[in-house]
């Protein structure tokens, strides 16, 4: 059997292991690629059980924070996949964080027109988020994500001992993934359960982050991406519920990182768009008549897990031209985002004004 | 309407038309796009009558050659996409040769994850092969298209005015694919027509290339092509046909460029794959029991019009060497090629060994 190319369902296949040894071994064996290539995060690797024996000589270590999500870091890789002499018919591993697999999925569809890629994604936030959907890429003179591809790898393999090593921070990160998911999740993935998405994330206990429990939460919230992306792979229309507090939240986190000072670390993905959340949210509020203790109840999340973002009011005007530049606008210089009617009813293509943004960061600054 | 985005189809729609002017309005007007930018080679842009006038203020010129295929000349196009604000719904029109559209195709595909564009081949090689069957890229490290990505056109608008404007030399480059396009095509096209497709550009006058009976061959050339390319988009097995000659001839061009002397102009595609299918012809013939009278109907094409090839026995061991790397070839360090059995039973996947590729070679370089 070859690697198999997904021409039609930009879903890729996932699958949460408990032993990354064998359920990685076994999913090679089935494609049998004529040789492996492992990227792999410098962080991550002596904390699993990936060990260098295992992953051969064939192994590229990165160092990729948001800052090196670049073209001359895919370069790096490319070079590796031609030194090493990889051909069509091998694979890529991606082992590390959502900045990791973005990039490394980009290098990998694009070598040779493309050779197939999985990722092993060693964050909450990419198992939630990057690793799977198929959007590949790197920044590009300061804008997020604005050179890539569609390309959904040809499996996510999910592994949750990587969840014990990270740090709580890192957990609450990816954690704003999973509640957007839940404030979005579509109805006929709710169905087949006896409460909302919504609701079990509200009942979960963000202080102890029990690891069972979350892992539950994680398959539940990646089916509900693998339903979206199915049915809309390029983002045309559906798909775009899954940027709910993504336009606000973009914003903040490329002003952070163009501010970026050496002793303030940037805001993180997460982070960034939970704030983006209560904004959007704020304006689903006033604009579409959703209820305002949707609002209330992720205020006070934020309050109780993730503090108050460091902007401030003056920081509007960058903010809102940030916005303009969004690569989900479809028209120059409007402001397109996805609103809420209801928890479970998300609204995409909702054209705001530039006074109409200001109030909403007026009303994220004031909390 | 919007851009159409072809999901699963990748042979993108074509046209041939007597009006470039009109037909393009045309198009256009019925993507209705909210803006349009225009990446048009700087050689070619007189020579229409699409003036500057109607390309507006949106537009980019290059001049790419094939040493400028590369990521940097890419960089430009997407920093004038930037300057000029293109969102995903704005679409691309790349008016030029072969190399030239594949950059652009590239440079779109990759812009924001994807923005349609339009060729508009300038050349008949682009015309006959680049322009259409979605494969786009650049040379890296001197490796020619070893990165890109496959992404049709939304259109391709072959105008053959432009024909008029090229030197015999341009023709012949360009016939070449024809005749490679002959050899190889389908008896289910071939089942529509009176005759071969071969046959019809054997008894073509090649010295005197009257354009009108030119541009009937032109489309039944581009509608080979794409049945070939709507029957497997991603090259996995069938599309490897349209290879045919492209082992060696690769091979060949890389060297020229390698080698490439200040007054030598380095080989161009189309000579490169006439030399290429005479070599493969060969092997054709003695492993494969191909009739020896295509090669000699071939041999007599190469001898009366384009010239023996510039290399020589001495450059076997390069240009073996260079076959090896080919990324069509589907394990490291082997060599893959399409053979023929008989004109119109290509057979792909034809794996030969580094002393066949020097006999074949030798062959050529005695002719």
């Amino acid at each position: 059997m070859h690697i198999r190319k997904k021409k039609c369902n930009f879903a890729a296949d996932f699958m949460i292991c408990e032993d990354l040894h064998s359920a990685l071994s076994k999913i090679l064996n089935s494609y049998e690629p004529d040789q492996v290539c492992f990227v792999v995060d410098e962080n991550v690797e002596e904390k699993s059980d990936l060990s260098r024996t295992q992953i051969g000589l064939k192994c590229c270590t990165l160092s990729v924070s948001e800052s090196e999500k670049t073209l001359d870091t895919v370069q790096r890789v490319w070079d590796f996949f031609f030194a090493q002499g990889l051909t069509r018919r091998g694979v890529v591993v991606a082992v590390g964080g959502g900045v990791l697999t973005d990039l490394v999925g980009f290098a990998a569809a694009t070598y040779k027109r493309g050779v197939g890629y999985i990722n092993v994604p060693t964050t909450l936030l990419a198992m939630v988020d990057a690793s799977t959907g198929g959007k590949t890429g790197v920044n590009y003179r300061g804008l997020k994500n604005s050179i890539g591809v569609f390309a959904p790898p040809v499996e996510t393999l999910i592994w949750p001992g990587w969840l014990q090593t990270l740090p709580a921070k890192e957990l609450l990160n990816g954690f704003a993934e999973m509640l957007k998911t839940g404030l979005i999740e579509p109805s006929d993935v709710r169905s087949q359960y006896s409460d909302g998405l919504w609701e079990a994330l509200l009942r979960y206990d963000i202080e102890a982050m029990p690891i069972e429990e979350l892992t539950l939460l994680i398959r539940r919230c990646v089916a509900v991406k693998e339903a979206i992306v199915a049915a809309d792979p390029k983002e045309e229309g559906l798909r775009k519920v899954l940027n709910f507090g993504h336009t606000f939240g973009h914003a903040l986190e490329e002003l952070s990182h163009a501010q970026a000072h050496p002793d303030v670390e940037p805001l993180d993905h997460g982070y960034a768009v939970l704030y983006g959340m209560i904004a959007e949210l704020y304006l689903s509020v006033t604009k579409l008549g959703c209820e305002r203790e949707v609002l209330q109840q992720l205020t006070q999340i934020m309050l109780h897990a993730y503090g108050k973002p460091a902007c401030k009011c003056s920081d509007r005007e960058r903010l809102i031209a940030l916005m303009k530049q969004d690569k989900k606008n479809e028209r120059a210089a409007e402001i397109n985002v996805t609103l809420l009617r209801a928890v479970g009813s998300p609204v995409v293509n909702q054209t705001i004004t530039a006074d109409e943004a200001a109030e909403a960061w007026e009303y994220l600054f004031s909390l």
